[in-house]
């Protein structure tokens, strides 16, 4: 599977598209809203910056995505007016996958420019906003050197630049069978593919970033990740688990193949803190000013009672459309499943994961890590802070 | 109707897409080409750029998209090789309307990177190639002041950015009864506001590019034109004289509402030589290096007897796809047709231009404009050339 075309959010405006079942995400940056204020406070109280470039890495398409950006530039304009500064002209890259529906985000535009205009004053002649688009993969260069100022990206790190090395043949798949990512059943070298495989990506990310942020420039990035150093620990893979049973009980039923189930393996990895800190402090260029960890409930955080059956149902129909919006691209390219059988895997899903919701609250953890580009005046030395779960 | 939100090339790869049907403007490219070529020699030659801005301007999407930047990226390349200079970083721009089918141009980008980097070295670490979408209308400011070194657009001049002010509302609607755009019969009013919008859409082109271009920055734009002054010749303005005939025998078969006929203007202006050369010198940033015009058969010159019904109806049917492909979205807004309407519509259409045809061989006039940012040590006497038609 070639994740750089295949992967993407469900597309439209539908019932199972990504922009009506983003509330977990939408969750996720709330929390790193203020770690993206302290950071922006910090890059325009040490720089007077007249044009400044920031980018919006995974952006998919939806409520989100405007949303943000708009929140980001209020806070710009905001300590500009403070410092008594003019506002700088925006440059607003959008990134993500080439098959990305970048139509549909595109298409927000015209109204969001209006709203810009009208409620911020921005698209005059004193303040200038310019929005592309940038298809392609963050695990290599997007952006000419040192043209960005601040680098953005939530929910999507997470996200491997293609299934492990060595895991993705067909020759392998007795590897890791009826499981599709880490599980405790896993033999270890499916793990260490998987790290390894998390290790090259996310070094890259970091080493194209560098180039492409000037000195000083700042990086508030935020993806799943996990507690603990064991990597088959529940909070890190248990959604995994679950569909792997979801799609094991359709093999039963004659729906899916096993040999399908046994060759897929989710291009994804939910890392600990000492694993981002190493290929950081490794690559060099960049200090770590926070590095924060999170829960977020599989739901986003509504609140049902999982204890009577309408609950569990409910808390499960909204963790699997919030999955199937993130995950159906990949399975529709790997399974082939039509709409009858996706539909049926995902009832499936919902039902497994009330059921397990009613007995564990399992929960995403989530990582916040604000980073700045090291600049010759700026203490040169790296801090890693330490990690604090709140 | 909102010019910016409704106007695209038909989506997609089918039969009545704009990616199936566009060998006039194919045409019209190869014509572009040789002026192109010129341009980026005099720039190449002029200055040494590190990293060029190259922005395609109204892009679309499908196949002449990509050939066109490629053969740019050869240009250069072979400049930069015969100057004995390092290929400049590229930083490529493509822009169209918020509606363009952008999703499907950027699925084309992994083969097309793929092959930058195997066939010419390009994406490699001395020479980068970096690709945005710009989504936005060109009447406008869409990219940084100094950011771009050369621009070109094809076949998207001729659209305005709206249908002329005094000429949108239906309470004029009598004014040009039974004409979607300038024709014999119109008042002087509707040409009029024909030409006037043309004259404040092309100064706006003009005057936003000449603060995104350097100076020395060049710019190459070809679009639909006439030769006279007069601005209901035959050249100028009969496919439209041809669709409202086609309109108009659907009105008298009860599928189309008159009032529908009356009220639909085209967004559209076939300017003369004259015209541009005033926005252009009024203006004042640029140097008219070229401006040339020429003829461009209706069904791209695709050889095909019309004196036989065979012959006549091909010809008829190929004009009728191609220019299907470029007004049926806008058509769909203003109309409301169903499919089966549409098909009707176009069908008679052609019937009426492969008769037209067979009686006289009207043709497009194309220009091609070749224009210099001034810059202080380039002649800043603007030297508007005659018009060779050729």
């Amino acid at each position: 599977m070639e994740v750089v075309q295949v992967l993407h959010m469900n597309k439209g405006n539908g019932d199972t598209s990504y922009a009506k079942n983003s509330t977990v995400q939408r969750k996720i940056i709330s929390f790193g809203k203020t770690i993206i204020e302290e950071a922006l406070l910090e890059l325009s109280s040490n720089y007077d910056i007249d044009s400044m470039g920031i980018a919006d890495l995974g952006c998919s398409t939806g409520p989100n995505t405007l949303s943000v950006i708009s929140q980001i530039m209020d806070m710009v304009r905001a300590t500009s007016d403070h410092l008594r500064r003019r506002v700088p002209e925006f440059r607003l890259f959008f990134n993500d996958l080439y098959s990305n529906d970048f139509n549909s985000l595109f298409m927000l535009l015209p109204a969001f420019y209006k709203m810009l205009k009208e409620e911020k004053g921005i698209g005059l002649a004193s303040s200038q906003c310019f929005i592309s688009g940038v298809p392609g993969s963050f695990y290599g260069r997007l952006f000419p050197s040192n043209s960005l100022h601040f680098v953005y990206s939530f929910s999507s790190l997470h996200w491997l630049s293609q299934v492990p090395v060595g895991l993705e043949s067909y020759a392998v798949k007795h590897l890791n069978k009826g499981k599709v990512y880490i599980s405790k059943s896993s033999p270890q070298s499916v793990v260490n593919a998987y790290s390894s495989q998390f290790q090259a990506d996310f070094s890259q990310f970091i080493k194209s970033r560098s180039q492409e942020l000037v000195p000083g420039g700042r990086m508030v990035l935020s993806f799943l990740g996990r507690k603990s150093i064991d990597p088959t620990t529940e909070d890190g893979c248990y959604q995994w688990e679950l569909l792997a049973e979801a799609l094991m009980s359709l093999v039963k039923e004659g729906l899916i193949e096993e040999d399908k189930v046994a060759s897929f393996n989710a291009p994804y990895y939910a890392p600990c803190a000492e694993e981002l800190k190493v290929e950081i402090l490794k690559e060099g260029s960049f200090i770590i000013d926070r590095l924060e960890a999170f829960e977020v409930d599989w739901d986003g955080g509504a609140v049902a009672d999982t204890h009577n059956e309408q609950g569990k149902m409910m808390v499960g129909e909204r963790v699997a459309k919030t999955i199937r919006a993130v995950v159906e691209s990949m399975l529709e390219s790997h399974f082939r499943l039509g709409q009858d059988t996706m539909d049926v895997l995902f009832i499936k899903f919902a039902e497994i994961v009330g059921n397990h919701l009613s007995k564990t609250r399992t929960k995403y953890i989530n990582f916040v890590i604000s980073l700045v580009r090291k600049a010759s005046h700026i203490n040169l030395e790296a801090q890693p802070t330490d990690v604090f779960l709140f």
